[in-house]
Order: structure tokens, then sequence, then C-alpha cells
């Protein structure tokens, strides 16, 4: 949360657990620790304790933790955090404490519960859900950074990708240049699908060989400081066959109007319906059988969903993804995806690719 | 479980409810899902029942799942999987059944109790981890493919890697040349750790540029037909200082004693005392700061555990690795990393990488 102050983000967490009648709070999901209170490790611990904010992370973290956590007192014991907890007497006046019932597992917090009997453990989920939802300036200035790098490298992808080359190298190809680009990692296993590979929605890259005349899915994403870029391509090697230029186009008027209608204030639903409308028209909605997109930001899926059945409204600052597709089985696949930002007037695209059908001659 | 036939896998399976005093079993953690049926994807259960073996997967696994599941029936309805289980009434004639208490979340529970409120739900952890944990020979061979891709990008490294390239670039080459060589996706994101980023044991790529003289940590893996491999070796870029040499041989001989000491029917706290008990005689046991090393298999970091106080004898047939290391802070790091299977007479070691000090010249 890196416009806020100590202050502002240990109100946030003490006023979500006073609005659930407990104490405290212990947040154990690592990207909502990230979120909160900045670091970026593999093991940590918030608790905000009605007096103090408390980050415990293990022995491993001590220097990246005085360096990366902002907002709360650092400890890093040993490996067993709890067993810190308690010899320390860090919860020792805590009467109720709010966990994490979506995060934390159920051995889990019966270890809780009989090394503090003395606390009761109330259960909460989705506790950061919509706080996370709305993207700060700073937050939407890291997926664009992570963003253009995907952009880049589509970019340099169309100069390089040619007949002869399997699924496989331009998956390692993209994944590279990725990284080549400052990227941290990649935010997920690229799709690479070729041909009557790209009407399975979540292909993996397999060995066929691209061939001339073949419309190839690319969906691709990295993480850059923490938050991920996500953007998906259809492109042709050489000039495609009518139907599949017929289908690319209404895929691609699908996404558009999807994107002229999205805002916040609205639901995921409205907005996943002017796409499936436009696609079930031109006679193809068998063939898009998954919601229009996603929320993105610490993780590439995250809250909120744009398909059927949303029925909360977006809110202003929303990340998410507008991404449909149509998958003829045994011919090809399209899919078009763009990462966009909700405002109550409309959307701001952090994607810059092209989306005319590129032809790779 | 390669090598069983459907009836085993059940057996096996309702033999873990029995113990449980349940009817029926329910796997959630896809790494086990995948070990008893053999699919990949990312969304399934399995369900011993007392009659029959039931996979569930989403629509958009129905192919696959009628390609790789092998001991099941197949079911592929909608998303919502449990849903499912309801209308068709998979589960009216058991009265209890037992779940992974160390991979469900306490509100995924709750969910599952309200649904079927005739069921009794017993919690139980770890139920796979000592089947997991022995690895087939078919499993060997599978960690074995995976590990000589990390052996020969090891190799090709060796001959590109120079003074002047940065801890990324290596990073992004070593991620290449793993997919470019046939690995499926990374088992982690490389460590690269040059001069005193050696010295954090899980230091991440930075842009530092790698410096004639100075010790280079590298610890890599890739997953190949879902066996991770993973190897570190501490590299010199021109001939390193009297101490990164001295320590450096500290570590190797703490590894070889160890892999010498390796076997079955011992304990993980044994095999690591040895390691420790060289490097302590060394004068440097304030410096090795973790265990002495983790299984592998289709995760990456998985039971049993060499390291203190694991008091449990290990299985024939783990696989394990064998990692001790030297973190001088503010200098370097050496870390020598091999990835062995258990015998009861000793050690099968699947990483062909030579240990001798790499002098890049």
């Amino acid at each position: 949360m890196p416009t806020t102050t100590v202050d502002a983000t240990h109100d946030l967490l003490r006023g979500i657990a006073r609005d659930h009648h407990t104490d405290a709070l212990v947040l154990t999901a690592l990207p909502d620790i990230r979120w909160a209170c900045g670091f970026t490790g593999s093991n940590g611990l918030l608790i905000a304790h009605p007096d103090r904010l408390l980050f415990l992370s293990d022995g491993r973290y001590t220097e990246q933790a005085e360096r990366e956590v902002q907002n709360a007192e650092v400890h890093t014991p040993g490996y067993n955090l709890w067993e810190y907890v308690e010899e320390e007497g860090l919860l020792d006046d805590v009467d109720s404490i709010l966990v994490q019932s979506d995060v934390v597992t159920v051995k889990t917090l019966h270890g809780w519960r009989e090394r503090f009997p003395h606390i009761t453990w109330e259960e909460g989920s989705g506790l950061l859900t919509t706080y996370r939802g709305s993207k700060s300036e700073a937050e939407v200035e890291k997926l664009r950074a992570a963003q253009k790098i995907t952009d880049t490298v589509f970019a340099e992808l169309c100069d390089w990708i040619e007949p002869g080359v399997t699924e496989r190298e331009v998956g390692a190809e993209i994944v590279y240049r990725h990284l080549r680009h400052g990227a941290d990692t990649m935010s997920f296993d690229p799709i690479v699908a070729s041909g009557p590979n790209g009407a399975l929605p979540h292909a993996r890259p397999s060995d066929r060989t691209l061939r001339e005349g073949e419309l190839i899915v690319i969906d691709m994403g990295c993480f850059l400081n923490g938050y991920a870029s996500d953007m998906t391509r259809t492109i042709a090697l050489g000039e495609p066959s009518g139907e599949a230029r017929r289908v690319y186009n209404i895929v691609l008027e699908a996404q558009e109007a999807a994107l002229h209608s999205a805002r916040s204030g609205i639901t995921g639903t409205d907005i996943d319906a002017v796409a499936r409308g436009l696609i079930e028209e031109a006679g193809y909605d068998d063939y898009f059988g998954h919601g229009l997109g996603h929320g993105v930001g610490l993780e590439i899926h995250e809250w909120p969903r744009l398909s059927y059945h949303v029925t909360h409204d977006l809110p202003d600052g929303a990340a998410v993804t507008v991404e449909p597709g149509i998958y003829l089985p045994e011919k090809f696949g399209v899919r078009i995806e763009d990462l966009i930002i909700l405002h109550p007037d409309g959307h701001q695209n952090l994607t810059q690719s092209p989306k005319t059908l590129q032809v790779i001659t």
C-alpha cells in the first residue's frame, strides 16, 4: 500500500478486526502481507495487535525485512514464528483474533487454537479483497511497467517468429526475452497454441512446428516489482483462411465493444454480456467457453472476475483483463486480451500492442 | 503411481481411509492427485469411494483427463465439482470421509460440511507423504531425465559465462537453455549470486555485474514430465582468493562425507550431522544456517527433510538433495548440491556435473 503511512495501514487492519468484533487480526497470505507492508519474501506473518503492527519472518529474511517492511515492527526470529509469538507474549493481552479462513488450512488453525487456548479465533474470508481490488496510482504504474515489457516482447516476437519453429521454441523465446528486458519472473507459463492447438484455451507449448497459413494464440505475462502483466494476441503466419479472418474480426469486435462498455460501477456480468452478445449474434456462442476476464495485481488471477454470476459492482481502479475468445475444435482458436484499469467514466488501457491481425510474412 | 494397477491405487486409498476409520477419502492436493492417477491439470478431485475411484475436473479438462487419468472413473462436469458430486449423489451412501487437513482451508471444509450434513468429515494430514517419499523406478528415471537437462545447462553455462554479464543475464540464460533442452518449466527461479551476494542463501539475480576473481553460487532446476531437478554449483570467475578456495574445499569435503554416509534406514539428522560436524571442525558452523537438504519429486520441496530435529528413518527410494553451504557475510558464499536416491546400502547420485572447483578463464 505504497501511498499510506504506518498509522493508516494499522488503522485499516484494526478496522477490519473491529468489523469482525475481534481485538486483533493476523494475515498469512503472502500477497496480502506484501500489499499491506511491502515484504516480498516467502515466509511471513502480519499481526495487527490493538497497539502494535507486528511483522514476523524467519532468520533468512532479517536484512530483507528491515529493508522492505515499511509499516510495521520487524521481528525475524528462528524458523518457528508462532513459538516466538508465544515466548514473547505478543498475544498475551488479546482475547480474540481474526484469521483468513480462505487461506489458513484446517491443521494450521488447530495448531494456533492449541497454542493459544485463551484466545477466541474468529474466521473471515476475502478480508483485503476490495482494498486490493482498487489499485492506487503507484500500483497502476507498476502494472503498466510490467505490461510494457510484454508489449516489447510481442513486437520482437513478430519479427522473430517464422514457419518451422516449434511452439516450445517460441515459449522459450518469450520467457528469455521477458527476463532479458528485466522481468523478475513469468506470471504464468506462456501459452503458444498453433493451428488446431489454438482451440484449447489452456494449451501448453508442444513440439508442434508452426506452419504457413495458421493462426497462433500467444498468451503471456511477467512479474515486475511484484505486479503482473497478462496479454493475449492471435497472429497469422502468412495469409490465413477466410474463416479464420472472419472469426478474428468477430472476436476483435467483441473485445472492442466490451472495452467500450467497461467502467467501474457496473458488474462483471454486464461487461461479459457485451462481448458474449456479439459472439452469440455471430453464431459462435457455443465456442466461447470461459469468462471474459479476471483481476490482475500482485497475483495473476485475483478479484474481481468478469463473467456470468458476478453481481457486485466493479470498483474504481480495478485492474482487469478483457479477453473474449472463439475456439473451433480441431480447427483453430482466436483470443484477444488487454489489461485495463476501470474508472467511473471508462477505462485506461495498459496494453499497447496492435490488435489488427498481424500477418507474419 | 506408474507401476500399479487400477485396483492397487484404489486399495491403497481405501486402506488409508480405513486406517482413519472412515468409509471414503477425498484428495484435493494436486501433486497427490497426479501421483495417484496421473492427472496434470490445475483443477481436480480424487474421491476413493468404497466401491469406486472417482476423478473429477472441470470442462476445460475433458480431453486431457480422458487421456491422462489411469486409475479412476473420469467425470468432467461444469466448474463446480462439488455441486456435481451432490447432484449425482456420489456420496449418498458414505457416512464418513477423510480430508487432507494440511491442504484444505478452513472455509472449504465448512462448505463441504454444509453441503453434505449427513457425512462425518474426519481430518488427517500427510496422508500420502511416506508413499510419495519412496520413489518407484519409473519416478527415479523421471528425476534423472530432469536432472540431465540441468547438468547439460551447467556445462553450457561454464562455456558461456564471463566477466561483465549481470546476474540477471545469467538467470535468463539458465531459464532459456532449460526450456530449449525440453524442460516444461523451471522448478524455481534460478539463484545466481556473485561475490558478496553469494552470502545470501536465497539471493535473487540482480543487475550486479560478474567480476574477475569472484565466486558465483548457481542454484537451478526444472520440471520435466512432472518431476523436478535441483542442483547448486559454485564456480570461480578467474582464480579466486586463498580463503575462497579453502572454504570451497571445506564445503566439498562436507558434502562428500554426507554423501558417503547417506542411506535409507537412518535419520535426516544423522546425515545432516556428518556435514555439519566437518564444517564445525573447520570453525565455520556459524555460517551454515540452513538444513542439509530436502525431498524432491512432484514438488521441488517435499518430504523428507535432512536437518536437525528429524527423527524418523529415511525410506528406501527417498529422493533428497545434499547441499551444505558456508556463507561469509559481505564476502562470498559456497554451496554444493546434488540430488540423490537413498538405498539400504548407500545412494545413487543423479547429478553428473563436476564438483572440483570450476575456474572459468
